[in-house]
């Protein structure tokens, strides 16, 4: 595939760039229309909101992000962040399920998913069962309300089997929240198909959106005429300007929009969804897993002593795969100075994330050739690599 | 101040933009530094939330906007919007002053702060006591928790009474929110002489942040230490990078943080900000009293039929000014057409808002003649003129 779009995106050519499960590689065609927002904006300017549509932006991009998750046009949009996004997803699915206790959630998610779980269950007096991800199956019970689940696993790109949990909850009147944060972009998702509650996540990662681009927030249709939205957003009135003092929630997902949403960050993220209107996730997937695959079992021939922590069999795995190192601080700086990007998690972990729209097996081979160097040379136990600054 | 600030602007030479109420024009520094962030995201890729302290452009920015309301540079964060800080504060306020009841409004305040206030309340199980305006000063008790109040009406212009209301909230042990969203960059605030306790605003008016461009959000000080953020998000940790499945927060207003920033758009309010460096906010003040004096004083003179809902004492006024008239959608389309960008709100509203940065009496002049024009010749009347679009 990368012969196909790797001119697409804006990427240094002599760079490999394997963070993209971290913060997707700019477009020609995201900043284009970024460019294009800010010219909207002089040209038009406040008359922007209804003759560039402004206003409509949320839902318009919801519409585009539908087919990647196999949603319907008008269940989806994209509004402020994922953690706030959680927050809302949250709050509504707890609402659904009054007369139970508990929210359900995986103790190695992201800490951002605990974080909210644990901000909503206070709010409607609920508590958070945490527990391991391989539990998470046998955990499900009638007091648990609301499963939040993040489908690719932030560390070790363990993939749950969404199609076992979901029907079990649904089984048990368990309301699903999946954080879709690291598999949208990069592996097919049907959220019709397998009737999903509510799903959030991020657009910066292999959406290539930019730089804290805003969150996607999936409702499964059956919601919008009952669900009242739990935070009463200005922006998602019935009629916003009616400016009417009693809040009437739209009946639709977009009663899930809160305040004025950042016209500059969505029109790059605009911009980056134009190439997925030419991608076959199927196929993108396949390439994914083989070329995850050629980076284990390469780092496993010729490294052994790199642990790897994902999942072995590729139809487990995310987009990313992750070694354990005592020295990864190190040689992720050293990698990095070979121009080949990739990401350090702490306290010892090396990721290496990308989509095959712009890395290919060739690169895969630089990159395993460049890191034996990197650990049969002790070039990484040079200073100048172990210097800790913040990582992000 | 025209003559020294308009050249920064990227205004088009035709056209008298009197929208900077609703959205601020952009600047020559705000599209630069729009530009600078992309190119920042292709140079640095991922290595830009450190190599170009994208992490930390929310405090950043609220150093800069600090000064704008006489804020001490770590009191103010800009994040989110001003729905999601509002439902922020009023959350915060609450939890401080708990065996109260009662949310104290005002009922002609834009819709997003009525709603949020209701959405507050229901979480907390307070009241709102919405009421008129003049009102607000007597109604309030010692059953009050939390007074929301915003500065300027964005209908009126009406400009509260700042130094009163604080001084008689604090008496009562009432937390006061101030929402800045319609006075932030058209006259000097002052949140550290008056103690206030908490505020928040918007950044695309007249501070010409872009469509959409983040919200600021100040904490006094004195919480600082023992307040908990009421959003547990992951950027308010104390150590986001350290991955705690224990939510810690920072102790200081970064607590206020959610997730992941919207760096793009950030950039643009970051080159907004630029001209706020040289401008003295007094002087501002004074130039924009004497501007809406003389646009009131005219229609007084020449246009009888146009009756001005603002108040006619400058210091009780803020950066706009609003007219009453049966026609006043007609009225705005033929004023547009003309090259005069005014604001029509539902049913029967002209808003006239501007800042000395870009306009100047000889502006007003031209505008109060396109006025008569239109009124008296009835061009108004014309079909094109009456189809009616929703307006933002």
């Amino acid at each position: 595939m990368k012969a196909q779009f790797h001119s697409h995106f804006l990427l240094p050519a002599d760079k490999i760039y394997m963070c993209g499960h971290s913060l997707g590689p700019p477009s020609k065609s995201a900043s284009h229309q970024l460019h294009e927002g800010c010219n909207e904006w002089e040209r038009l300017l406040v008359s922007g909101w209804n003759e560039a549509d402004w206003f409509h932006l949320p839902k318009h991009l919801g519409e585009k992000i539908a087919p990647l998750i196999g949603a319907l046009p008008h269940e989806v949009i994209v509004t402020d962040n994922t953690t706030t996004n959680l927050l809302k997803v949250l709050l509504a699915g707890l609402r659904l399920c009054r007369g139970r206790s508990v929210i359900l959630a995986e103790k190695d998610n992201f800490p951002a998913d605990l974080y909210m779980a644990q901000t909503a269950a206070s709010f409607e007096k609920f508590t958070v069962q945490a527990v391991a991800g391989e539990d998470i199956y046998h955990a499900m019970n009638d007091k648990v309300g609301v499963l939040l689940i993040t489908h690719v696993n932030y560390r070790t790109s363990y993939q749950h089997d969404i199609v076992a949990i979901t029907a079990k909850a649904k089984a048990l009147g368990i309301i699903v929240i999946w954080d879709f944060s690291h598999s949208i972009g990069i592996l097919p998702l049907d959220c019709q198909r397998f009737d999903i509650d509510f799903a959030v996540g991020c657009t910066y990662k292999y959406l290539n959106g930019g730089p804290g681009s805003p969150s996607f927030l999936y409702v499964n249709e059956k919601y919008h005429e009952t669900l009242r939205s739990p935070l009463a957003g200005w922006m998602g009135h019935i009629a916003p300007f009616a400016f009417s003092s009693v809040y009437e929630p739209a009946k639709d997902v977009t009663s899930f929009l809160t305040g004025t949403p950042g016209i500059l960050s969505m029109k790059a993220l605009e911009g980056a969804l134009e190439i997925f209107k030419h991608v076959d996730l199927s196929a993108l997937r396949e390439e994914s897993k083989a070329l995850t695959t050629l980076l284990i079992e390469k780092c496993a021939q010729e490294l052994p002593e790199l642990h790897c922590v994902s999942p072995l069999s590729a139809k487990e795995r995310g987009g990313h795969v992750a070694f354990l190192h005592p020295h990864a601080f190190a040689i992720s700086r050293a990698m990095i100075e070979e121009g080949i990007i990739i990401d350090y998690r702490e306290p010892n972990l090396l990721r290496f994330g990308f989509s095959p729209l712009y890395i290919d097996s060739q690169d895969i081979r630089k990159c395993v050739t460049s890191l034996k160097n990197i650990l049969h040379s002790n070039l990484y136990k040079k200073d100048c690599f172990s210097q800790r600054k913040e990582v992000t």
